[in-house]
């Protein structure tokens, strides 16, 4: 079976080339179905579910959201929680032996055992400043520095996760088999090459 | 004109994938070349330009090493000026002209107006070391603990030279189109790998 995981900055377009990757190589997609199965068997909230893991936005969160009154040490004892119901989301979808590419979630450090082609997705930061804007809906305010902090701030918590489940440095070159910068790509013609790379690993 | 540069961790095999590629495009490879020629035109030793424009191992060359006695304000002032003669050899190679690898010697920063493709390359330290205990010549004294050392100290003389020359944090995904772990792989099997997603770039 080929897992394929994708690790991407916020507003790389690291979720379109998964998806478009999958699509080429005729398997299955995993991202939001990931959350989505959490959240209906734990009977929360999927936004709820995606903060949580995400541990974003503490302060921000209704306290009440999703569920009954929980303080802040129970909102811990809930993140613990919903990432140990991740692993076991991801372990069903690894069991199921199917070959799929998995979008987040860490997929990369959970089925660390079965040996998954790991990519990372970047870009300049500009590059994904003008993606988030333009992906912004229509009316929607939202302003050049927010977009930016709020970039950061993402990614400094995907960081923390990847940290907290024992992954290793985020981002960095050596804990993935190939790095892609989609500056530049027409996002069709990337997932090309992509595939391309990674039908030539599974060949070798 | 393509410009394909690679950056590399020592002892991850970056110069035999960048010899590879080369061959398997059929376009010139540079390397220890632009050293011989700044060395051939300065009249001076090229292990002594290499360890100059490294910036390494200061103290352990002797002082009179390749040209008469210099304290260290003249060797600093003799490390800018060699930075100066390999950006002219650099922008002498971009002149001619002709597709080229080029590994190493900060080419990507060095030849920016050139539009180069970017290439990183790295590996997990346990294959760095065993990569280069593999390379040492027969009978050599070589110690895991001093390889690893060794290692750590390249690289990091390698992120310094970069930073002065104004080029960004060596070795950070954003700074490059495609960054590459050499771990698993047949080099010649990763070199085609390269070849097909760098052809994908130029034809896109």
């Amino acid at each position: 079976m080929r897992i394929i995981t994708i690790s991407r900055e916020f507003g790389s377009g690291g979720r379109e080339l998964g998806k478009r990757l999958a699509g080429l190589l005729g398997i299955d997609y995993y991202d939001r179905e990931i959350i989505s199965a959490i959240a209906r068997q734990n009977g929360l909230d999927e936004d709820y579910v995606e903060m949580a893991l995400e541990k974003r936005d503490w302060q921000a969160m209704p306290l009440t959201f999703g569920r009954s009154f929980a303080g802040i040490n129970g909102m811990q004892q809930m993140q613990t929680n919903l990432l140990v119901a991740q692993k076991h989301v991801m372990e069903r979808i690894a069991e199921a032996g199917k070959d799929c590419v998995i979008v987040g979630r860490n997929a990369d450090v959970l089925l660390a055992d079965k040996k998954p082609f790991r990519i990372f997705v970047c870009a300049g930061m500009e590059e994904k400043i003008r993606r988030c804007m333009e992906r912004a809906s229509e009316g929607e305010d939202i302003f050049r520095k927010g977009v930016e902090q709020n970039i950061r701030r993402i990614d400094k918590a995907r960081a923390r996760t990847r940290e907290i489940l024992g992954g290793g440095k985020w981002g960095e070159a050596n804990a993935y088999h190939l790095t892609v910068n989609t500056e530049g790509w027409d996002m069709e013609e990337l997932a090309l090459a992509v595939k391309e790379f990674v039908l030539r690993w599974y060949g070798r």
